[in-house]
């Protein structure tokens, strides 16, 4: 059995806890073995060594919503509102561009940012989603990979009738072929799917165990046009068909009320927020610190790179603490450890895996080491400077379930040259002809 | 005459220029000789040749207001509101630290943030300015330096009734003893300087023609307790004082109706918005594309990183762009290209530095050299690219006035490890005992 321990680090073990100074993780297989301060640690023994003197561990970051293929068209229609970003942008790129390998080798370069960044774990939702498992298992992170629905053709799915079969047979084929990828269902939205697809998608993610994805009351216009004449809202149209529950993970949530919250909560559905994607697409502010009372679980996501334009869960977490303040006219609205949490914790109870967000005994060894050596992060009298001040590109070290991913900023697992090269090559086709 | 020959770049000349794939930038002396695509590059002579082939080169960015020593204090009081946070911990803290050696070296310390992310030109607002003007002087930053004043006894200034005079001395020691350090008057605000300080404040920058910067309708308090129970603004406050014209800087203008909208536009006054301290301080958000609209000049600041807590301007960038867009309902509210203009040639204009914020013949050689070779620029279809995804940690080569500051990541022009260590001493002892 494989074994690392990683001695004389400053330890932060989560969202809450208090910084230990100088401690010890011993990892064994793919979990966290022993871990404490330095004067507690084990023998060396048999496992390799890895000293992180002056540097910081926690756990590894949690993205719970992108779309890791759209890298291919990050910064290709920037400052326009989210119905013509997709519908006269997006859509048409999609339908131009999406192919097995365009999913492959985006979803390739999409883990290299991710890793470079410091996230463990990624909730990915595109299309040819075994394509991105692929990619994905190839790169070593984990993953919950929701295969998308909708009720047009698309390159993947042309014949839109057999939309959740699709999905049925990918999931099939990937409920237990690594450990670390975790299929799922990701219905696009109820703008974009019937109440019948919506009703099928979900029944077929509560048969099969798996989450179900949805977009939902992301702007005001999907409020205002696309729902229901009698105005009812996306929260209670879904609602209605009976498809909130423990299994459903409610993506953005921008638009909810009150009786929104309310149905939210006693459902037990879980909430992703993207602050980033909604700001940029000027789509509104989620209720989180609301949501957060009602005692509603809440992941952070950057959404698909396309609409952020970032995967660095750093700046998502620096941007969720820092608009929910201004939002609220309250400073204290949403501290830096709730963002943390969103990031950590919050992330993998939304996606239902167990033993993550946090280092401690027996929790999985999902953890990032962060340079703290850096003029911007001195002196470091609080581990809130992780998120209002840290980002990405200080962090040195991955490990992902046990395995070192990156290390020293190289990145191990995968060839990443190999990703940039093909996807350089996918954007010389993928702009439209002007 | 020392000359520098930058080929093969991909070259960003500034706000709302196209990217031109191919070029060459020729830099004697202090300024920018010549510029245009490789195919015209005169042949290399006598000047050092620098290839930066698959790197971008654009102009440094101004960070048109901070604090420069406040990196002393990074950290030390997060999530708190802006009274609460200023009285209860900043201004304390300000009163057991701040001393000549405090300011010295927390100032190097600013200075090495702000050279590893970009930054070339710094507007700062501190006390003790003979100090910060040499630090930042001792590492070739460009920068104008406004000295503190407030009406209750500081380290700097323990008899308040001196404050104006001990500016007046400093404006005098500094014009001229370095080009690139332009001396300028702080007064902090309305809520610390009485009408007649604010008046002897803003006579002495006329007298001397120096910047007169001022901390202006930052927050709705502010508003509400301090100027004037009539009801009068804090700009109708300045502007009844006679203190509004060309020279004037007002700092944050959050909370600006359309009558102080109207008065700082027609007195030519400029505003420095700071984003993310208005955000994590909830002060509100300032009315950016309103004063756009009425011809006002606006520059971006990061304010001091107690309350933000970074000095990146690609951050503050970014989440200018963000922020305005939700807070308008409109996506296209403000564009990329703005942010990029308001931290580079709009914050030249608000200090008074011609020829700066662009790269064109006869212009200032502050420059940056950023890799672009990196999975979150990939593909690069657009400079918008650099607000929306590129961090500070993109730099890799920095130029003020034609002087190399920092290649590969290595800051050349003073000892960094120095200034980390200095600071973590004074750190020590920065903390209340609790």
């Amino acid at each position: 059995m494989s074994a690392t321990l990683f001695t004389h680090c400053t330890l932060f073990p989560g969202a809450y806890a208090a910084v230990i100074d100088d401690a010890f993780i011993l990892v064994e297989a793919n979990s966290i073995a022993a871990i404490g301060p330095m004067a507690q640690a084990p023998p060396p023994s048999t496992a390799r060594v890895v000293d992180v003197r002056g540097k910081l561990v926690m756990p590894g970051l949690v993205n719970a919503h992108t779309h890791c293929a759209m890298t291919l068209f990050r910064g290709m229609a920037d400052d326009l509102a989210l119905h013509t970003w997709l519908h006269d942008h997006i859509f048409p790129a999609e339908a131009r561009c999406i192919s097995p390998e365009m999913v492959y080798w985006s979803t390739k370069l999409a883990a290299a940012e991710l890793i470079l960044s410091g996230t463990t774990c990624v909730a990915d939702a595109y299309f040819f989603s075994a394509m991105s498992g692929q990619a994905l298992s190839d790169c070593g992170l984990r993953a919950v990979i929701g295969h998308g629905i909708v009720d047009f053709s698309v390159p993947s799915v042309p014949d839109p009738a057999k939309n959740v079969d699709t999905v049925a047979t990918f999931i099939a084929e990937w409920q237990g072929k690594d450990p670390l990828i975790t299929p799922a269902v990701f219905a696009h939205s109820p703008y974009t799917c019937s109440p019948a697809t919506l009703t099928k998608s979900c029944r077929l993610a509560e048969k099969t165990g798996v989450r179900f994805f949805v977009h939902l009351a992301e702007s005001r216009s999907e409020m205002d046009m696309v729902i229901d004449p009698q105005g009812t809202s996306p929260v209670r149209h879904l609602a209605a068909l009976g498809l909130l529950g423990k299994n459903t993970v409610c993506v953005h949530g921008v638009w909810l009320d009150d009786d929104d919250l309310e149905l939210v909560a006693r459902s037990g559905s879980q909430v992703v927020t993207c602050p980033q994607s909604n700001m940029k697409l000027a789509s509104g502010i989620a209720r989180v610190p609301d949501m957060l009372r009602h005692g509603i679980t809440v992941g952070l996501g950057t959404d698909g790179c396309a609409s952020n334009n970032s995967l660095d869960m750093f700046r998502e977490m620096d941007m969720l603490a820092k608009i929910q303040k201004v939002a609220g006219g309250d400073a204290t609205s949403l501290p830096a450890q709730t963002a943390l949490h969103s990031a950590t914790t919050g992330g993998a109870a939304v996606l239902g895996l167990p033993h993550l967000g946090r280092l401690e005994t027996g929790f999985r060894a999902d953890l990032i080491v962060l340079h703290l050596d850096r003029p911007h992060l001195t002196p470091f009298y609080h581990p809130d400077l992780l998120v209002y001040a840290a980002g990405g590109a200080d962090v040195d070290t991955v490990m992902v379930d046990g395995r070192i991913l990156m290390a020293g900023r190289r990145i191990l697992s995968f060839d990443v040259e190999e990703a940039k090269a093909r996807v350089r090559e996918l954007a010389r086709t993928a702009q439209p002809a002007s």
